[in-house]
């Protein structure tokens, strides 16, 4: 077994940015909620109850800024903003239901393991 | 297209219970760093630079709680703490091996996103 290497994830790399947008809680959520269709803000707010309006605003923007959904502003009375996910957006699924699969099959394993540890 | 429903994500699934974990940014790199076999803390932090004792230390508990990691202390002198793999830990490598495999395909889209993303 070699030894760990202290350039093993070096911080420049591109990959460092990844983590932070897939496996982040909220970001994951909303892409889901944009899967049939393009959303209002206040029509994603429903189902992700306990989100924050700042939160909610913060995470649409690091997607927007990603690449992964648009924001389309309709010059409307009122106003009416839609956000819709990219082709790119659309690639999420692919390693979210890889995520999904693993859920499905070891929750229960992690559960009982998280209840019979010490408290 | 149906409207979204506020139990879409019922906050008592225990799906609820995983992004956290898988998504994590120094859990899986923890994950990975286990990969060839038992490592010990202050060979962890060799590639994990940036992480602070603290954080580190919260980190394998939380694995270790979710039954993903053992940790083993050897009554040696000095003491000899081992965090290792388990079976269950070890089929995380298959959803994070999806994502890595979405980045390696999809990386260089979101990083020319962000880099024409007005600051």
């Amino acid at each position: 077994m070699k030894p760990l290497s202290p350039d093993m994830f070096a911080p420049e790399c591109p990959s460092n940015l990844t983590p932070f947008r897939i496996g982040d809680k909220w970001a994951g959520l909303v892409v889901l909620c944009l899967e049939e269709g393009p959303r209002r803000f206040t029509e994603l707010r429903v189902p992700l109850r306990g989100v924050t309006s700042k939160v909610l605003t913060e995470t649409l923007r690091a997607l927007e800024r990603d690449g992964m959904i648009t924001r389309t502003a309709y010059d409307e009375t009122p106003p009416r903003v839609e956000y819709e996910l990219t082709p790119l957006g659309r690639t999420l699924f692919e390693p979210m239901e890889a995520c999904r699969e693993w859920a499905a099959k070891h929750l229960p394993e992690l559960v009982a393991a998280r209840e019979a540890y010490p408290a």
